[in-house]
């Protein structure tokens, strides 16, 4: 995209604000439904911008422009915005101020603020409002000029939905109603009104594509005992998806109609929405009918049954299969010098994931990195960007697939030649930090960010650190990032439940050197009870070797050694039935024993 | 106090119940300050109850009533609440619901809750309500009883208020006043109401003796830039204090007339208010006018200034002189089996600690618990209770001074005869938790929360634990337990700053058998940068020795080890001036080098 299009496209911006009165909007990277990754008709931030970061809102006043890049987009948003009228500000920096910081700052009393209220939940929009008064700033909840600028915007998206089928997902759509109805009944209120998709999609048993790599079903859902309503495209059904929503007590009506409808509902129908969620618009339509609260879905969908777990131990051994094909193809370009680039890398992966039967898309864009493009954290090669490997440097490949029954994320980083004492060293330190979290005993009721510094306490040491979680929750053939656990700096509140799955990914990245993360995916589990309370431990689930060439023994302790070499053989165990001779012989070389 | 008193007291407050329309009251262990400790005259829960605690609050229906203490308290709890009509929760076990959750549970839609808004936080109370309107319950936040029941209610404190010397706070009053102004305007408000006696007490270099071992003035405090008011006790005033008050440019109105003066503040005048410290009642009374937000005192007070670290750093040499004096006197009385209880133990204590002439008060009432009572977490001992110390078992001692100009606080856990190798793993193990905590490396920003299961993995992984935080802020001539900051299970959201001072306490109660405490003070100090940020670490305050005879070396790394060789040094160091000869000796037997 090039530049004057952006500042184009800002400056129309700036003349409806000026036309309704608005001295600064802020577009928030998300829709209706607070998703973080969009279809492409919320990609709003995007196509204002031409920043593709997948995080990162955008603040326009009638002559600044700013986005607050995370640390994982500061060196890509600072390239991608660089000639255009948009500033970066680099968020998670402690001399960084807050969006409302900076706007108090920036804009005198007297001025008005304006939002997308459908796309501002009811907790950023109420803390915004609050902190804007403060400074004298009134808050205007209802501009939506986008659709005005943006005269080509994409439609929403028309896949069809599909059913995924309980010998998958371990549980029927109505006994999962029944059981959100009954935690909401729990919680003070009759019925509940879901605005997330993959709670949506988790709650129904329905997957589309309506989000790439995210498999959901763009639409609302309402709750009540009686009946409930799933509002949606009605492009998006078929009779069998119409016969099957009917046999679960669900009617339909038009997603254009949410808001109409909500406003139509029984006075005295007492409604659940969350407040992280919901828009602040139908918030604000359902008026005293709203309970604000949170969602019980997320949890609930958060704890996978036994059949979901199931299917992820298959997805595991599947994808780690595929991996062993798609590393060896790699190496063996690299030993006959057939020139291989960071797009050919996420092109193997993508070809021997897509050969399984259950594979239905990647679960995020896949991350290979090669040297100083590991260093930015969440890279994607472009045509532009694209490097061929060679064999003076790391490699960092983060990437998943959403199988049928299962959904995948790891992240190896290997060395294609030789490396430095410095990269032995900073990938043994990240691995301490991954094993640590991978062996971490922790009683009932503990949360991801008590542990998080387990995974951070070698860096911090010397002085390093990497500023991402060090785990997400991830779905089951659903979004790869899901609440409510994590474990990261900034405390969730949601303890670790057993059936949690959650990524153990620390990292290390050397700007303009190389970029280290290693990631599995664990699975919280009960351990044992002493008079002291029960305690839970983690089981690794993902299938594949760490590169034994970049550990430094020296600087390891016997247990991390050992946890290495035992998680190593179970690689082995579960992956060698599946690979022919010369694979089988790849990977015992690859799991042979590290020792001092 | 008999079970009789109890059980008449809460059928008078009943009485008061129904005939005031209200089905449950709440009665916190608080004050109009939101005080921890307080002066007899706010020692309501108590007086009705007859449970001594520090914490835990009181709810009483119109047929049932219990206390939620926690994990400190639940033994304490229900060994006095024996043979009364209230019970005990034991607040923070997984099963024990919340006030809120168990008022909603018990009592129907409908009915009225009452609470004193003085004695209840804005945010306590807002929460408080909202979740009772959830379940169709009301709140009267107006309902203050206890003047009726309660016939020889004590008097507010009567002792005079004097001026802590500039020598030793290191900046005047009228300096920090317009520090907090400072503060002020940037939170966007112009004037300031602080309801904290600790934070009153600090910003006027005021001291009194209004509660025990809390050397607080019971006042308010309006600070605004023209013209400040201390809402004060006239008995509590001398000449030379409204001198100095004059001089600070803040007049006086008398404690009781705070509610009718800010209900006369100019309409457009903007106050801050502590959601968590100030009552209901008067945020109610402030109206349009009340900036609702935090107050920037705690933090301001909780970072101390060259001069008062010089100030702790001498009350830390005294201290540990006593300390040693103390231990020396006890060790000998067991060597020649003189009769020696706990209360003589806090005896001791005190007398050496007493005969400095610093010394002002205790900064806490000493815990002296040997054997079992070691594992009553804030166990005091009584008459009844008092044991004597015998060779075959542990005693665990936590004391502090306020001392004028600093405050200690410190826990020993000593062997009086031949530990036990349980004993000796045990201690080993709490050990490793308070060596990774007074070695941790931190980036700046780090919170206490995040660095507090380096202090419990090694109790986790065996499946111990302890419930308690691992540590609290220390005030300064003042409170000893202050915020913002704490290192604890929960988070407070206040990064840990260079010049706070914080305890570092883990622990590990073997119910019945014996408890283990090892605390010292540790200051933040700014450590070192790197191209990742500035970098954070703990310099160890207290000067005392750890037990040798309770270290099990075998579960050790060489650098824990040479931590406490490391440390012991420095006690020797610091202490030996101080020390006749046969106390050099004890002393350096007592830091003698740990071996393997």
């Amino acid at each position: 995209m090039k530049t004057q299009e952006t500042d184009a496209r800002i400056s129309a911006l700036r003349e409806t604000m000026k036309s309704n009165g608005i001295d600064a909007m802020i577009i928030p990277q998300t829709d209706p439904h607070q998703g973080e990754y969009l279809a492409e008709h919320w990609q709003v931030r995007r196509w204002l911008s031409g920043f593709t970061g997948s995080a990162g809102d955008l603040v326009v006043t009638r002559n600044e422009a700013f986005i607050w890049a995370d640390s994982r987009y500061w060196l890509q948003s600072a390239q991608q915005l660089s000639g255009t009228c948009i500033g970066v500000m680099e968020d998670g920096k402690p001399a960084t101020p807050s969006i409302p910081e900076w706007l108090c700052a920036t804009i005198p009393a007297g001025s008005t603020v304006g939002i997308d209220g459908m796309v501002f939940s009811v907790t950023a929009a109420e803390q915004l409002s609050s902190r804007l008064a403060a400074s004298g700033i009134s808050l205007n909840t209802d501009f939506s000029p986008i659709d005005l600028i943006w005269t080509d915007r994409p439609s929403l998206p028309k896949a069809k939905a599909f059913i995924h089928e309980e010998k998958y997902s371990g549980e029927s759509a109505s006994s999962k109603i029944s059981r959100i109805l009954e935690n909401v009944k729990a919680a003070g209120a009759e019925s509940v009104f879901i605005s997330d998709l993959a709670e949506i999609a988790w709650t129904l048993n329905l997957r589309s594509s309506d989000v790439e790599c995210n498999p959901v079903v763009t639409s609302f859902l309402l709750l009540t005992p009686r009946q409930s309503t799933l509002f949606i495209d009605p492009d998006k059904l078929t009779p069998e998806i119409s016969g099957y929503l009917t046999d679960c007590n669900v009617t339909t009506l038009p997603y254009s109609e949410t808001e109409a409808a909500l406003s139509r509902l029984p006075e005295d129908l007492s409604v659940l929405v969350s407040a992280s969620q919901t828009g602040i618009t139908l918030r604000s339509v359902l008026g005293k009918r709203a309970i604000v609260g949170s969602s019980p879905v997320a949890l609930m969908k958060a704890v996978k049954n036994p059949v979901q777990l199931d299917g992820i131990r298959e997805a595991m051994i599947r994808d780690g299969i595929a991996l062993v094909r798609s590393f060896m193809e790699i190496e063996k370009r690299m030993a006959e010098a057939t020139p291989t680039t960071e797009i050919d890398v996420a092109d193997i992966l993508r070809r021997h994931r897509s050969a399984h039967p259950l594979f239905f898309d990647l679960s995020f864009d896949t991350i290979a990195g090669f040297g100083p493009h590991g260093a930015i954290v969440h890279y994607s090669a472009t045509d532009e960007s694209n490097m061929t490997l060679s064999p003076d440097n790391l490699l960092l490949v983060d990437s998943g697939a959403n199988y049928i029954d299962g959904t995948t994320d790891i992240t190896r980083t290997i060395s294609l030649g030789t490396p430095t004492d410095q990269q032995k060293h900073d990938f043994t330190l990240v691995m301490k930090g991954h094993i640590a979290i991978a062996r971490a005993i922790f009683p009932e009721g503990t949360r991801g960010a008590q542990i998080d510094v387990l995974a951070r306490q070698n860096l911090w040491n010397e002085g390093l650190s990497y500023l991402h979680g060090t785990g997400h929750g991830v779905g089951h053939f659903l979004n790869v990032h899901e609440g409510p656990q994590s474990i990261r700096l900034n405390d969730t509140l949601a303890p670790l439940l057993p059936g949690m799955v959650t990524s153990n990914e620390p990292g290390l990245y050397r700007e303009e050197k190389y970029g280290i993360r290693c990631e599995n995916l664990i699975l919280t589990q009960p351990g044992f009870s002493t008079e002291f309370g029960n305690f839970f431990s983690f089981e690794t689930l993902t299938l594949f070797p760490f590169d034994l060439s970049l550990f430094d023994t020296s600087i390891m302790t016997d247990a991390e050694i050992e946890w290495v070499n035992t998680y190593h053989r179970l690689v082995r165990e579960k992956l060698l039935p599946g690979l022919d001779h010369a694979a089988a012989q790849w990977l015992t070389e690859k799991t042979r024993e590290l020792t001092r």
